[in-house]
């Protein structure tokens, strides 16, 4: 039998990696255990990086390992960007085996693993799609759910080939998806989407290809992926979460879509839909058993809400910015049910739900 | 008697005068009516100065004006800044003489005016203090209001002189307040502030002085003051809500402090403090009566929310844009509750409140 | 017979009209002979409109004309981004009737008009591109100029439909030439460039189609054409810069392209085309000779700059401010063969030139 | 005797090593001869740790050390920030002990070491000063200097305490200079700066004070110090640059301040004392000497250049990141006369020369 838990750390900057050590050290946490990072801080995509080294170089001490050996295999999804109440931390996604029975109640379990690492060329896609979902249907086994509705969250952080990575491919005479930066992310995400959608039974195989990436995004879609890129990875980070009868953690998880980034209803039926009992808003008590969450924001993917205009795609100040403040007004509304602003955003929308639906995980105490 | 109200019309850019434009020549507002113009928009400070001669050029056409005169004598007060879901639009203060007969019960009153124009070495000096003092007394007489007490909202924008006002202070022998334009833009918000906190009865006269400007600013505040600045003004513009028994308007105002930008109880406590009778939260129905709102976040102002750090001052990316980014959590959260994402939202935390607790007036139909 | 000139006058801010006021109160430019306004300031594109306005409004007294009916005639084309040590400032196009004969030596003329107003759908297509053609062949004929080698320079400011441009089209049935807003502006500049390049001579008509635009950009461009575009312009506003023997001006212009950013020689060698002598660089009576300067940098087009990769377009702090980055080196490296820094830098590199290589047209007085 | 080089190396990201590592393997460069490395990239503050985490961790193999002894010990001074035609690389400092005989010319001698770690009180303050001129003097001896004149360049990178490193400060009851963020950082550049000026006797040790920081940083400076500051630093790390008898160094240096950020004469002037001898413009064999130099702008820090205003310091756009623009243009301007572009541009002005005038540091073969 599994234990499973998802731990939010505190940083107080990206390569702070003092909180897990001293939780591997006080015994609280074995490293061994630890099946992917989460790591969500501020500063740039060179900060995602010295993040994923700082945290590689702690764990291969605890692990008796080599940095290199952490980097390849220990998912790391790095989440550059905390906007508005949002505060850098990472969430540490643990399971052991343990003594028990199998109940009839389902219970979390986490899983996480690196798909192979691909060639710029291969970036974004079928060949990323399909690396993306023979790992995550490795992981569902890994994590004993057979049934995909048992899964509740997917976040899959790909490769986001680099200027000189691409120049790589060029000299090998291969070309990448797209001359356009932007159009590469956006593919590999897309193929990191659909693989997981593939995996997870919410697309057909006939109806993927590369044509259908980006072109077929409202209609063919995950609502369990979360997704993400960058340059700092070359494999797809992957980690699982669901629930299972082959686990006695005393967490659930479940999810859901909200009709928009404001949509505080949404937030509650997600919570009913868990299990939770309350009339129109949750009580301290009912606060109290949350322990983490996943948002994505989507609402930049669309142009107004609620019948207005936003500019977060117009503004002159802040519209190359616009990933990175779609996430603070959605995050304060989630947080403000929830009584809690210690989970993560990450904006990503390709293929991930239909257009301006948020989707949102949540770990709670089984009631 | 008075009748009252503030009008919200939607922008499609920071010139777009078409609304209101529509509505004066349809007769549904009366362009001699308009009291004050707070107008909210996406774009730089250019695009302020841009919106508000666009605005006076319009409205000197109806008022058989001058674009110079409507200038110098509307209260025109830019917002740029739309961040999240804030949507770019105005909201137009109107004031009708009309026949009726005084109540019991109080209602919404708006009043405003500009004061004197302020040289740049006056700017965030206690002559601006006490030329806000001056035409907020001046505008209580005129909305017909004796008890401080029945004031919920005076917003200010006040001058922010530009390097080339500060260079015309220098070759005539004068010192602004400071060299760092940050700390003149900080000292004129802290004129404005006390001005409004001295005429409201908030602080005592014998505590101001220039010296008191920043350094009291979590002892001496107005929680009723809104207080901006930018280079496009010379005085200070300034617009009053209140509530008086000599207003037959349908509308109310109420105010109150939020605990933090996160206080969904906070709002609620505001509305059930003008009236509003639910249980847990707002019905459809009570949303239907809200008409209008001002909130000031205060919430970059303090480097943690809810016990964890914010890195809104320290982001590498998006630290000079914490006045903006400031906005979007507030917003979505207040939106929630209110129903309604067509509110203001301006920030500037000198001397306006208790450091880290938003202000918020509510406008709403009388019940 | 024409005198020409073109005037740079100093701002003080975007709405700085106080100086070309000033010369056409004092007599010293009658405002009938102004062909045309480039106005290089700081601030966002609201600040080009909010330019633009203030002139208008500024010319229309002086012209006894309305702002509507100036915007719509005079050509005004805002730049904004000043960066490094670029100053805000005007070049005023001035043309005017005098006695005098024509003689054998070539000297400046400008001229300048607006095109018709283009619909949303039409901005970037071969409508625009055959718009642009047929006024700047119009010019021309208006400047005695029969020879195309005569032409030095021709600046269009073109549109770029902002989003409620686009919605309107929508609305109305129509597709703009794409959805992407970078992309229309691309094709806007693109229109405009072979539009120059087709009246000029420098493309065959049977080499232009809409499927040209931007693929084509390597080998069919214009080396006359700087154009740029912006959300306030409806029309393509045009200023043109020649030399003709029906001019007595006392200025002559010649241009030419440099080999890269740093083409120092490059700067010489056009001087030395326009009939400077002098050994290796300018003398102070050389540059005193020299009135103004219009530059492209074309530098951010290509990626590398003598062998070494620079990073304007990957830099994750300035990435999105490359076309105003890319300005500053230029600009230095110009102003210090030229002697004065007072000359206008203005991005746009679609079907401008061969990539990479920076065009510079310069005034200076005959010799 | 010594001999001594600086190496540049490109980059083609911030935790790029492998072109150092290539040399070191095939002994060209001997791992334990490094005194210290200039790291010039791009990217934030992050990138700028995450550079030297990766070179420690590549040096730390090679020198038979560990990553922590080599961040103590090894002088990495990170410079984020390449503007315009800057290139991200490396300044290796190259110095081994060699055979050879004392002659009468001067060569070049590079020298490094890291002060102690101050805490985050003492971050701007005295003790600061007093620890770099400390081992400002030190280095002087160990390169076997004993005249201040024959030291041409001294960079000093030193601490700017981070939010979290204030906060330790205040839970011991300690202040930092400033509650300021910006104030600190130009107080521990103030520091640093005088510290070397203090060193090399440009300033008496009875005209410094903590007051004197800033506030006479007009007239007491150093011509000699590069100064910089970064939240991933808490020691001084210093690199020196100067002639000695005691060296048969290939190379010299030598410098100079020009008069303004487009002084092409200056820096032709500063070639000259370093005994160049062209008429005009540097040759190309005279520019086949130039090895390498060091640029300080100090261009943004004065708000005009030549008599016109720039706007790097008040642009609503680009204002905030001042300090990288105003490195583009001086870079191309003295990259034209050098022909070269691989060289370092670090902004810094306190107390390091006269305001306005940039500071140059050239290495170049011996004639």
């Amino acid at each position: 039998m599994f234990d499973s838990k998802i731990v939010p750390i505190l940083l107080s900057s990206p390569d702070d990696v003092s909180g897990l050590e001293r939780m591997i050290d006080s015994g609280e946490i074995n490293p061994h255990d630890i099946k992917g990072l989460n790591i969500s801080h501020e500063g740039d995509s060179y900060a995602r990086a010295f993040s994923q080294v700082a945290y590689a170089t702690m764990l291969a001490k605890k692990l008796d390992s080599t940095v290199e050996e952490v980097l390849r295999t220990m998912p790391m999804q790095g989440i550059a960007g905390v906007a508005g109440f949002m505060t850098p931390h990472i969430a540490v996604f643990v399971r052991s085996e343990v003594e028990g029975k199998e109940g009839k109640e389902k219970r979390m379990v986490v899983a996480g693993a690196n798909t192979r690492e691909f060639l710029p060329e291969e970036a974004g896609t079928m060949a990323q799609l399909e690396g993306v979902a023979e790992t995550v249907r490795a992981l569902m086994k890994e994590a004993q759910i057979s049934d995909p509705k048992d899964v509740h969250f997917v976040f899959v952080k790909g490769p986001w080939p680099t200027w000189d990575q691409r120049a790589d491919a060029q000299k090998r005479g291969k070309k990448t998806v797209s001359d356009d930066e932007n159009v590469i992310g956006q593919y590999s995400r897309s193929a990191s989407a659909l693989g997981v959608a593939l995996a997870l039974g919410e697309v057909k195989a006939e109806d993927l290809s590369q044509e259908a990436f980006m072109t077929t995004r409202e209609t063919l879609y995950s609502n369990i992926a979360h997704c993400s890129s960058g340059g700092e990875r070359k494999s797809c980070s992957i980690t699982l979460v669901g629930n299972t009868t082959k686990s006695v953690s005393k967490s659930i998880v479940g999810h859901g879509l909200l009709e928009d980034g404001l949509d505080t209803d949404g937030v509650k039926r997600i919570l009913k839909d868990m299990g939770f009992k309350f009339n129109c808003c949750p009580t301290k008590k009912d606060q109290a058993r949350i322990e983490y969450a996943f948002l994505k924001p989507k609402t930049a993917e669309v142009s107004e809400i609620r019948g207005y205009r936003h500019t977060m795609n117009t503004d002159t100040w802040l519209a190359p910015y616009w990933w990175l403040v779609e996430k603070a007004g959605p995050h304060a509304l989630v947080g403000s049910v929830l009584g809690t602003t210690l989970f993560e955003v990450a904006t990503g929308f390709e293929h991930q739900g239909p257009p301006g639906k948020p989707g949102l995980a949540v770990i709670a105490k089984a009631g």
